[in-house]
């Protein structure tokens, strides 16, 4: 890769590969440096954002002066900034700290498209929106013009937009075949409204801009994984069936029989309540005191041995907070660990009618004391194999932290901070690529530790916001920055507002999920209130034939996990990721590639019997269920029963056999 | 007044009457110029607008010559702007076309408050907050907090914000007894949100900023009066009863007949269906073809003729709007007296399904039109001795004008231009102080021919936002910028979702209307659910009581005209401005002066029978009711039963034996 800095009248270029994507002259500077006043709210992790620019400067003038460009708003003006340009990245000295705003404009070309972001859940490309990276819940609708998101904005400014997630990064992969990253954690945005130029801003003087560029997507996404950092593989236990989210205490297990003897194929038993719960005016919720309650599911160290024996992991739930009145809270207060307030005392977050402290992981006693005492000692040595690790938005903008940095740039750095914690604690016991924790919370460099995604909150429908399909956003964004593992909430998660789940969703949701690496139920925030899968016929029936197609799948899955390790390719694809001259292939969120054999199309909207959807080519498709075969190229309408899910395989795929032995396991239901 | 302009080290202060408001170092610039593109969409009147910022400069080189300042980014840099500081302004003269962004930082003192930005409906002092500057919609709710206001949003984007106003104006009056006021029609905001400053930002570089100081408020605001239009007396006629407002049809006049005969004094009957109704699926609306529907009205010329007989003038409706079914717009049309559209087309603008065409006023001729043609003929010369002038916010910012003017610039200008139609066709017929039109649209200069406000569309409530109280907060910070005249529909408009109009808020809307300028009832947008002054006997005759006691206090009503006439004090009148040595009265908004003698504090929460208000000092006040005598200084509590709201006088009062009168008129219901 060359990255070429060439002094142009009275301005510069800079071409990465001979493409220009920088081109400055006084006309049109492509750097800015300000000066803002931000004010940031956090409403139980929903934050309020709003910034005071007093000043937004174009660097005008520039001099070239060998690898160095020297930028100022005038000529005969002290420069502003500097910018030096070795080895692939944009080094950026300012002169000063009078700034704390950059900009920067990266050329943009007609009908160019781009991704990336972290894990975007409402756009995959990017282009012509405005895209916020800011770690933080996602919001519970995220869709402005619907009932749902305004009750929630009402109920606790929990409405969110298109832009929030759980995972943002500054880290964009164009069409053009290059990426760009900003080597950063303060607030930043990218915004992609404009036809001429890509505008990045920082809320600070960002040090490094990288670049990277290869000829074909594959290799740019090789690239980008090996930057951030590559994922161990999947454990093949995962492989062997579903992961079942129970938490319903010791009725957990004879529930898990029943679903079981229905003819699940079961690879783990989820309890997020093997914590014991705490009773507030909201529901119950956990007990945030990170070990197991005994009274809630008593023996549970030896019923995690017999599960193990009859081949079915445990899993449970920790997070990065610790309740008052909980042991380990006591116990991390008197060492020191928690973030303090400005007054010296304990900072405390409210999280509905109870508060909790918040280890301080810049301490790295501390983060040796979470990952050895809590995850270590409590989790790994009491027998579970996994465990959702939640949160990681949550680190308030006005604590004080032990190394001595603003929370407000630490913020975004958490969620990867959180991974790492949970990473050391499987290391140092040797079971990377064995124990499995997953995370909604992401931010760069999370990749390195994170062993899998999952896609968050959805709510409980087939809305476009924040249903069913965000989940493939999710993946395929996530997945071109080398996170090459993501899984969702089966039926999804929140409801709110009399929106409840159907069995239409849940068996949608399955199917899909039987389509990715790994499959999970969740009985969701209100239990009770939603049907679970062990409570309909039907529903039950239908996802114990898609947990054995999904077990029929492991070779496959293996395969593409091994390659995951070796390429950093994501096991779910975007088209245009193996299909790089079908241009109709860029634009397609709602279908992807798992691996280069399948050809997914869930069907994401209610009430639908049939779907259309693209096939790429040049390439010829077999449709799983019919046998038929289609020519790519072409948009085709397809039926699509409950119980068969639109998924075609190439023709040529030395995987064909295993592919065409599916069909014949799962018939539609009823 | 004296504006002083010094050069100070390496910067300049600009000084009025000795007061330092400019105060500029390099460190600490007060002037800054920009570039940005804004995005702006309307929807039925509310507005989403939003600014995309490239530039913000702060011009920290400042050259003084005489007087004029010139201002650059840097020592050596030319001059991107000149100030011209002459005759108490300053001229803004910009370098080139470049910028479209202006800011200015005048010095702001602990302790100071700040006043005026057209008519403000919910906070009265601005310190602390930001205000847009832009004639729209006010908004439903107007508290994202609430429900009504989410769920208007959720409907049309018509929920609105503190800040939504029909009548913004961009000048400030500061307790430190001067005011501001910037030349400008574009887009503008004040900033009083810093300690140090408050900052003016305008999108475009604005021609004049003009400054005055006194050493009174009484004086302030009789110079801003003349200097924004000295509006003429009220009609007498309107002090001698209530104005009914009815849109029944025929049945209004029987309707009448009955609310006469239960004791209530009518000075007018307002019937704003004499159009005629159009029906939509929304319900029922006017047909906007401004003349006498005499379906509706038979014989309408007639019984007005008939009414004035009786004392009581007819008072009718017209917008600046002209529906496509109507033949007004076909005249229009033929004429060339409409906007056009970027296609050349004549702009039409939905109002629910219903199409109109926009009168062209910057057009000579369309504006004689409409004065003549429309109001002079069809509405003067049938008989109408006043009308609701509506609307005035809606202009279209994206329509071609006869005077080439972006509309972005118009559109701020129009609400004054209608109010010049208006008063133009009521002063051809020599009817100035005689007819009476009202408006709730306004701008700078509005004063000069709008010879009365009302505050819009209040909801049927008593909510902080939307209403009964803020009718107040919009009296008084109009009435500091030369409005003198200002009133309300008795019992509030808006009725949505459920919220209708209670016995209680009638009442309570009413006594306060009673010691206004002037009593005028709506039926509200839902004239069927909600309930009527003549559908519930207690509140028709507290009605009939309080329109006695209003007619009680025409001669002290009249001699405050002619007050406001000689001086530009408004009726309604902040505590400050008559109690300037009394720090507490700069912050009240849920009370006001009458005049100097009267003070009123209006019940404006539900189910309260007693008000705690304050009394300033020094002073000695009487309760009416009771008749009891209080030092000023002082909070207190007084009993406010339905039927005796919280009005005081002076004890001095030379009009102390009229007020003394008015007690035994009015005695509470039931």
């Amino acid at each position: 890769m060359t990255l070429m800095l060439a002094a142009a009248d009275r301005g510069f270029t800079l071409s990465l590969n001979g493409m220009i994507l920088i081109d400055q002259s006084p006309d049109h500077p492509a750097f800015y440096v300000g000066r803002g006043r931000e004010r940031m709210d956090m409403y139980r992790g929903n934050f309020e954002i709003e910034d005071y620019l007093e000043e937004r400067v174009p660097l005008t003038h520039a001099v070239v002066d060998g690898n160095h460009v020297h930028l100022s708003f005038a000529e005969g003006q002290p420069p502003a900034m500097t910018l030096i340009v070795d080895k692939g990245v944009i080094q950026c000295m300012a002169a000063g700290s009078h700034f704390n705003r950059f900009w920067m404009r990266v050329r943009a070309e007609a009908g160019e498209h781009v991704y990336g972001g972290g894990e975007q859940m409402s756009y995959f490309d990017m282009r012509g929106r405005r895209f916020p990276l800011w770690t933080s819940e996602p919001g519970v609708g995220r869709d402005k013009t619907t009932e749902i998101t305004l009750r929630a904005d009402l109920m606790g400014k929990a409405g969110g937009d298109y832009y929030h997630t759980n995972y943002p990064q500054p880290t964009y992969l164009s069409s053009r075949r290059y990426a760009l990253h900003v080597d950063t954690t303060a607030y930043s945005v990218f915004d992609f409204r404009n036809e001429a130029f890509h505008e990045i801003e920082v809320w600070a003087i960002p040090r490094i801009i990288e670049l990277f560029a290869k000829t074909t997507f594959v290799q740019l996404v090789d690239q980008l994984s090996r930057r951030f950092g590559r994922q161990p593989q999947l454990p093949d236990w995962v492989l062997d069936g579903a992961i079942i989210g129970l938490k319903d205490g010791e009725n957990s297990l004879s529930r898990l029989d029943a679903i079981l003897a229905a003819g699940v194929k079961v690879c783990g038993l989820w309890c997020e309540d093997w914590v014991g719960l705490r009773h507030t005016s909201f529901g119950a919720r956990l007990f945030w005191d990170w070990r197991a309650d005994e009274t809630r599911y008593p023996n549970l160290k030896g019923r995690i041995v017999e599960l193990r024996k009859k081949g079915i992991r445990f899993l449970g739930y920790v997070n990065p907070y610790l309740c008052v009145d909980g042991s380990l809270f006591h116990e991390a207060a008197m060492k020191g660990f928690l973030a303090l307030t400005d007054m010296g005392g304990v900072a405390l977050v409210d999280f509905g009618e109870f508060q909790c402290g918040v280890v301080d992981f810049t301490n790295p006693q501390a983060k040796d004391w979470f990952a050895e005492r809590v995850i270590g000692q409590n989790m790994l040595d009491y027998g579970l194999s996994g465990w959702m690790a939640d949160f990681g938005e949550y680190l308030p903008i006005d604590v004080h932290l032990r190394n001595g940095a603003d929370a407000k740039l630490m913020h975004n750095a958490w969620p990867t901070i959180w991974a790492e914690v949970n990473a050391r604690a499987v290391e140092r016991r040797h079971m990377t690529g064995e124990a499995l924790f997953f995370m909604r919370a992401g931010f760069t460099g999370v990749q390195a530790h994170c062993p899998l995604l999952w896609a968050g909150d959805q709510s409980v429908d087939f809305s476009r916001h924040d249903g069913l399909v965000t989940v493939i956003c999710g993946a395929l964004s996530s997945g071109l920055l080398g996170n090459a593992y993501h899984h969702s909430d089966i039926g999804g998660y929140t409801s709110l507002f009399g929106n409840v789940r159907t069995a239409e969703l849940i068996m949608r949701w399955t199917e899909m999920a039987a389509f990715t690496a790994v499959m999970r139920t969740h009985e969701g925030n209100r239990p009770r209130d939603n049907l679970q899968i062990d409570q309909d016929e039907a529903v039950l029936h239908h996802f114990a034939r898609m947990t054995d197609l999904h077990v029929r799948l492991k070779p496959y899955l293996k395969a593409l996990s091994r390659e995951a390790r070796d390429t950093g390719l994501p096991l779910q694809r975007p088209l245009f990721l193996h299909y790089e001259a079908d241009d109709q292939a860029y634009t397609i969120q709602d279908a992807y590639l798992l691996g280069p054999d399948l050809l997914v199309a869930p069907v994401w909207k209610a009430g639908e019997s049939e779907r259309q959807l693209y096939l790429p080519g040049p390439e010829r498709w077999v449709h799983l269920w019919s046998g038929i075969e289609y020519a790519g190229g072409e948009e085709i309408t397809i039926a699509a029963p409950i119980g068969q899910p639109p998924v075609f395989y190439r023709a040529q795929s030395s995987w064909a056999a295993l592919f065409k032995g599916l069909a014949g396991n799962a018939r539609p239901a009823g």
